[in-house]
């Protein structure tokens, strides 16, 4: 049986966080078992911050370091830039004059985002703005992919795309456009080390390209049970952000950690010791591949070229059987 | 001194008539003292005849055939594909993100067009519609074009295009774009042989491609001065189709025959039979220069290939500009 095809992507808005890293982890797991296309998708970027894209490029650099330290292999599936494949905007164009309106007015998002933004001070009711669902629909559709690894938050916009594929095959007679399905992948939920959601901009990350010593600071700002006074004090695991992550990335020793802070025997200074060594094992070997990376910039070149071409080779097909499908 | 850009184009709906002439011969001018780029705008033709795709291959051709017949030059000026310039596509996508809804929303043809298509029953509020005057914008600004060729009536489509340019310019603090400027050219209005505009839709309309038979029914459809009877009684030449046509294919005999006319000195009917005459003189070296590309096939598609080579190296370097400009 033949693989299935997935496309996923991301859009380059600065350094990724421990938050993104179990997305990549299912991405590296997915190269073996369908056939991957991940894009960095840079005109996205444009739809939000078309007027500020001096760091567009290093934002760039940056994810495509974060990528391949989180493992990602590009000899397994093209690593590419979206707006070196040009048929994903091809394919954007030509699905713009089948979408009504309706639909990407009505896309639950498009509106919460606008007053997010609003508040910001940030008019951005572009045209590209409300079109950005569809662009995404292209990106998924000009590889013909029946899978798409998505969190809950993201069904609305597989629906839309969805809605479009099943919307062409209708008007145009055919059965060029695969209906991708979702393959949910479970998240893990990090909070910020505050408690927050974990954010750049709330300066309570842990980035992927963390050193030692930032992991250490990191981990000591973690909020604990502010009950807890002394180590010999009980402590409450439940409202312990160093708990949550030990709970995620030292499942061997959850139980151990939780009876000891419940029964005063550890104290929070060396619990938090143990979850930065573990944590350092956990991004020391990205930070390897990393420097490997870092040390080759005519190689990340090379894998972007490499990536934007093999993409190319799906996208000219699927845009020839558009073009057939509506005459152009 | 360098001499000016100009794009223009059409979309393929349909064979032109008569009434399309005037542009034509227009164009055929500008090719000497310009640069111009001539686009047959297929992706255009979606906005609204997405549904309707069939004859789109038939319509371009004809298309080519209208142009290469009025006396359009090749080798003076390129004559293309829309679709087959794929940087028109990547600019517009590039430009959406800049472009705020509200000036899409308002631009006067929208909501007219839209009531107008809507009585005839067609639902075509698609986002490919609402973009249409940013995609004209595009195959403007894509040969950084200083001159555009425009009826009165395109005037808000081209002031959209100056406004887009300006944004992109301030917006990136550049001078990448020029603000093209109107040239208004004289159109000929000629009306459909019964009076109403002349439409294909309506029968009413002389084909470019009309043989002299052709051409001699549909002059002796031609509504005239309804009050003359006879040949004898005077005639009303304002309010003749065919006296209105004499004044501009005939301007050395049209004092003679508006004299002859009121004087009850001339027939409709040999009236008629010089006019045909006229316009049989105006479209039979079309008719010759028809027949010649008709035989050639290849050649035809060489003069599109050829077309959209020599438009892609405006287009790219135009997009190396804009890409560079943009950080993208």
């Amino acid at each position: 049986m033949e693989k299935g095809i997935i496309f996923s992507g991301m859009r380059p808005t600065g350094k990724l966080h421990i938050g993104h890293l179990s997305v990549l982890e299912n991405w590296v797991k997915l190269q073996d078992e369908y056939k991957c296309f991940f894009g960095i998708v840079d005109w996205h970027a444009l739809t939000t911050a078309f007027d500020n894209t001096e760091n567009l490029q290093d934002h760039i650099k940056m994810m495509l370091l974060d990528w391949l330290s989180a493992g990602l292999d590009p000899d397994k599936s093209p690593i590419f830039l979206q707006s070196h494949v040009k048929e994903h905007g091809e394919l954007h164009l030509l699905l713009s004059m089948i979408t009504p309106l309706s639909w990407l007015e009505r896309v639950p998002t498009y509106k919460d985002q606008l007053q997010q933004l609003g508040k910001q001070g940030k008019d951005i009711s572009t045209y590209g703005f409300l079109g950005y669902p569809l662009l995404m629909a292209a990106d998924i559709l000009v590889y013909r992919a029946d899978t798409v690894p998505v969190g809950e938050d993201q069904l609305p916009h597989l629906e839309f795309c969805r809605e479009i594929a099943r919307r062409f095959n209708h008007l145009y007679q055919t059965d060029v456009l695969p209906e991708p399905k979702a393959k949910l992948s479970k998240i893990k939920l990090l909070p910020g080390v505050d408690g927050r959601k974990m954010s750049k901009s709330y300066n309570n990350d842990i980035p992927l390209n963390a050193t030692q010593q930032e992991i250490i600071e990191k981990v000591q700002m973690m909020v604990t049970d502010p009950q807890r006074i002394k180590k010999t004090d009980p402590g409450n695991p439940e409202v312990c952000i160093v708990h949550k992550y030990h709970s995620i990335y030292n499942t061997e020793e959850i139980e151990e950690i939780r009876e000891s802070c419940q029964g005063g025997k550890i104290g929070c200074v060396a619990c938090k010791k143990r979850l930065a060594k573990i944590l350092d094992n956990v991004l020391s070997p990205m930070r390897e591949r990393r420097s490997y990376y870092e040390a080759r910039p005519e190689l990340l070149q090379d894998i972007l070229a490499d990536g934007a071409a093999r993409a190319g080779q799906e996208t000219s097909k699927t845009m020839e059987l558009i073009r057939k499908a509506m005459n152009v």
